[in-house]
């Protein structure tokens, strides 16, 4: 039987993550057939011909619609700048194909609604890449917290802080308009914190927010100076719907922080700790042990935890970024050879810019707003 | 000529700590007078006869109001709980004795309002134990913030998690309760990160806020449940006067967190990290290395931090949370002698009460809160 | 132009980094040929098929000398137990391949310096996996050291602490044999960190040593117990041949580490500190700093190091430990593609097996060992 | 009854360690008498009697004779340097005082014997100012170790580094001279070193050993370089009394670390870890956890440990080195209330200076010594 064939469209940063998984995940994971890379798509038909040659793909495309239309993509790969996933999702889902798109979804709600009603009704599986969640250690993390080992939880604290817009001096780029970025560090890290919250502790009941612009101006390539439209900071305190506090905080001026998704989660027997930026470690402390004798511990990464065993047998010897793209990459596929759900999915997708927009929306109000998901197709 | 003579009220925690930094704080500091431990009072003569062995004061008094009365008593210091600073520090000022008070300064803005313009009044020399800010690390921090090193700041985000009321079993206290407590980890913890966000980068303009209790009622010792009357968890979002956003967040119920004052401060060229837990540790981040050679470095206290040298002349030899009460100690008593200004003093008491107050209006209304600070006397 | 042909013999924990890496290095770097995975061997035919199926190899073999003879073949990767390195490197060499071959290169320094002359009158491109300096971090080390950032090298302190054998429970196997092994802990960890120790501070001119076997006797799978033949724990001091001192310290029962390769290097102007354990680590100590400014900062690994803007554009998001596996095959394979040397080879992995020679007769002996490089074939 | 009488000799660091706890020890414990600080001697009048204004002594004296000879002396409170304690100490001895001597006891192992048979036939009390065992966590390093709690000891690896002397620029001292200083680092850190092994895991029964002195001249005040005349590193491999493995390194000249007294223990069932730059928190590595649940656990300082409820009744607020120099005072004062023994007595501080003067022959002969302890007092 033939693997499932992989249609990539984007060739930056997520583009070459998704190759290099795309390449190696069969040797990692034999549980499934190996994926064909058989399409990749970029702005035109010299840049596409060099990405195939460098990343190995048996087909290049300058137009990304022949490569939805290619009858040998069964998933399309959408790793392009935020604006153009709606569409080309769109597309995708209405040529039957199965659909694995990065973060975020869209750039409003009614994009991803729209988009999460396609992916319903076209049958097929549908993803969103939000990779952190399957980290081994946040697995474990997950774990912890469903078995009852921390106790009922009690309180999640959560940041991501990148300093990527930290400087006075980095440049107007696309990601400093709505039009084309959406809201700003929202939307680039937020999104991964908000889907880390709902794995971890679930959804929101009621939340109020802030939201604010440090730099307001920043300087195109051109040297004209322009504002600013999206947000540095964004800041949420929010009721779960179990009734647990939880605070989200997003900045992309953390000046010197790289990768700061991190947060504390307290239980009445336990706690956690976790910061990507030492993404092989997860800190447990349990209560309940000998006096003077209880503290956080420093779990390394090993085989007991979540898909680690997959990429080495021996403990200690740590993931990579690109190892968390793997196991997405297998979960994706697994679940298109099987038919199954894959998590997570164009409905959290939306749930996730649902979230944003809330948080939008009690900024701009200075008001409580209330999140209702009784109506929610999953 | 004879050192100050001090007349401490409480004999807890607290009062041993000012006991034991009024012992040593000459032999640290060689440019005060030695101190008298004049006059200790607590609840009876009994207990204060004890109190006054054991921490070798000159003389016990079961009567604070004796305490305060007595001529070789020149400062009062106030180590009692919450409910009582009130009476006892208006009284002492009343008797126009210098005055050290424990923090919270007072139970309402009311009460440290009127304090604040009675010690104006008297004329004497003021404080409130709000310690952290002694830190030799916490000066460096503020230095370098006020110098540049770090350009303009752009965010600050600060925490105070404690897990004292973590477990549900812990008892129903005192602390549990408005009339003797006022609010919860607000008042326990939230006073000093106030009082360190105003240090480092000053006072909010306005703010957003919310509590909230998640054991909602706790077990008195006769085994009755009670209803908890404020916060386990308390947040703010704060605009500063000078327009950067601030966050707090402040938990009782933290588990595993036994001193976790922390914040992380971010500038255009450089940013700063702490945490009491590692009090002698302060991180900085400075922009403008070479490329691969920037990152977060371990500032390890040493003598060119604060007063460090007066206790060590080696570095890295580590100090403790008593020697943060013998600085404080020091400073008091030299403003005593000098007649110049302490801080934190009754003002800053007062401002710290005033941001208390409005992050629970901010909270019970759901709705943002602005300080005008036109008024203050300082 | 066909890839390099790849023929792997051994399909355990290395082999199966190695497909994994095979799969990937051609997506990871664009500068040369996607190699080839022609043929995989294992003990038998069937356990040869089920392997080539799960890592996607052309060809399987029963007889690893059927691999070697492949025409297929341009490289044999030998990943097998290590008394059968000599053998199969040996015959592959004389079949005029290039060989690579896992850590230790053999058991002794007889067979390690007919395998390094073999090498050398072949013609061909061999390398050791002594995979460790790979990492982006560790070249930054190097980096760092050559250049004369830290100074003169005043002092290199190594350990490498495992705990696989800690547990006296943890049962006799082939690494507790002389014939099957070689040295235990040494051959395992201590060829790592011999490595290490040469590729940023240089050779041993004379070194004392110690070893000592903790957990004499262990439990074989048939219940009785059989005496362990080599060490548990081994020491050096050395002096280098820069008349520098250094350090080795290496444990196989060092309970609770996994993967404790770590150093001090220090400089009369800085200092370096790493520890595998995080792997994105790496910190440096620059004096010059302003007083009270200089500490140990942690460089976290990003674009500026070595080859990891390879794997990702974004600092902070993490290498791991089959990435640097990704970058030793990619640095092998451009040396086949361009007839050139790689590092380290099999002089290095003779130079190491000489160390760990002089260490054991060290210990022996309990006299000093001095080393003699001038007759090295490098 | 009045208190413990102290005569102080010496008013530099260790000096003022002293007198500050000497003036806070009674408020910190209160089983003992408040001790009185009754003599401080210094090179002459003039400078013994600033020390006592600042230091708060009740007399001061140009002659240390005269101390030693004073009444109102009880303890003789050796802190001058190096090549001063023996003859102070001994004279001390011979006039019936107790005494309590900084480290090391002495300059070489004559010395050293002789001072420990003088204290034995006085019948006094005498300690050496080993203090830091003092640390809370370290007791409760040694609890853990002598209760089983990490099952047998299998290999102790400790390291002291600091780098006072790493600058080939700093100068030429009394430290860098034989006849005032003794050793080089082996003596100012080495015997701290060497003590916390004998309180955590016992003595050695044989042991190799090397020093070097990488800088081999330093420049004098006036200008002359002048050569180093004892070590800048030592290291030693130990078999132990138990015939467990220990290993010891000690440098002056570790740029970056200021007070790195660190050590690994590894038991058959746990481990410890342990800096003293951060002393305040200890490691505990505990087998027998769920799978993927064991780890380093920080034990964060608190009322569970040693004698920290003593300074504070909450958790994680953190002792400081003064703090350790009041238990050690404490300890000692209750020994001479009480007539008891004190612990680290002149007997260790003979033990210690063995240990060097084994280390420094083995290194000059390149050979292994072994240590008889059966002809010991003890």
């Amino acid at each position: 039987m033939a693997g499932t064939g992989f249609g990539l469209i984007g060739t930056g940063f997520m583009g070459r993550a998704h190759a290099i998984a795309l390449a190696s995940v069969a040797a990692v994971f034999d549980d499934i057939e190996a994926p064909r890379a058989a399409c990749i798509a970029d702005a035109d038909e010299e840049s596409a011909a060099r990405a195939a040659r460098a990343l190995r793909f048996e087909r290049a495309c300058g137009d990304w619609r022949a490569l939805v239309a290619d009858s040998a993509v069964d998933v399309v790969d959408v790793c392009t700048p935020n604006h153009l996933h709606y569409e080309m999702a769109l597309a995708a889902l209405e040529a039957g194909k199965h659909v694995f798109c990065e973060k975020p979804l869209a750039l409003t709600v009614a994009e991803a609604e729209r988009l999460a009603r396609a992916a319903q009704s076209a049958g097929v599986v549908h993803g969103v890449g939000l990779n952190y969640t399957t980290n081994p250690m946040i697995r474990t993390a997950r774990e912890i917290v469903t078995s009852g080992e921390i106790g009922e939880v009690l309180h999640f604290s959560g940041r991501y802080f990148e300093d990527y817009m930290a400087s006075p001096e980095a440049p107007f780029t696309w990601r400093c308009e709505r039009r084309l970025a959406g809201s700003g560090a929202l939307a680039d890290l937020g999104s991964h914190l908000i889907n880390m919250m709902h794995y971890l502790v679930g959804r929101p009941r009621v939340l109020a927010a802030d939201t604010s612009t440090a730099i307001r101006e920043r300087r195109r390539p051109d040297g004209v100076m322009q504002v600013v439209e999206n947000e540095d900071v964004a800041r949420a305190f929010i009721e779960l719907e179990s009734g647990v506090p939880a605070t989200l905080e997003i900045s992309r001026i953390a000046t010197g922080r790289k990768c700061g998704l991190a947060f504390d989660l307290f239980g009445t027997r336990g706690a956690l700790r976790f910061d990507q930026e030492r993404m092989n470690e997860l800190e447990l402390f349990t209560g309940g042990e000998a006096p003077g004798r209880a503290g956080y511990r420093t779990l390394l990464a090993g085989p007991a935890h979540g898909d680690y065993a997959r990429f080495c047998p021996a403990p200690g010897h740590g993931l990579g970024i690109n190892d968390l793209k793997v196991i997405e990459m297998h979960d994706f596929i697994r679940a298109v050879e099987r038919g199954e759900r894959f998590y997570p999915d164009f409905d959290e997708g939306l749930a996730v810019q649902r979230v944003m927009q809330a948080i939008e929306d009690a900024a701009a109000e200075h008001c409580r707003v209330t999140l209702d998901w009784t109506a929610e197709t999953s």
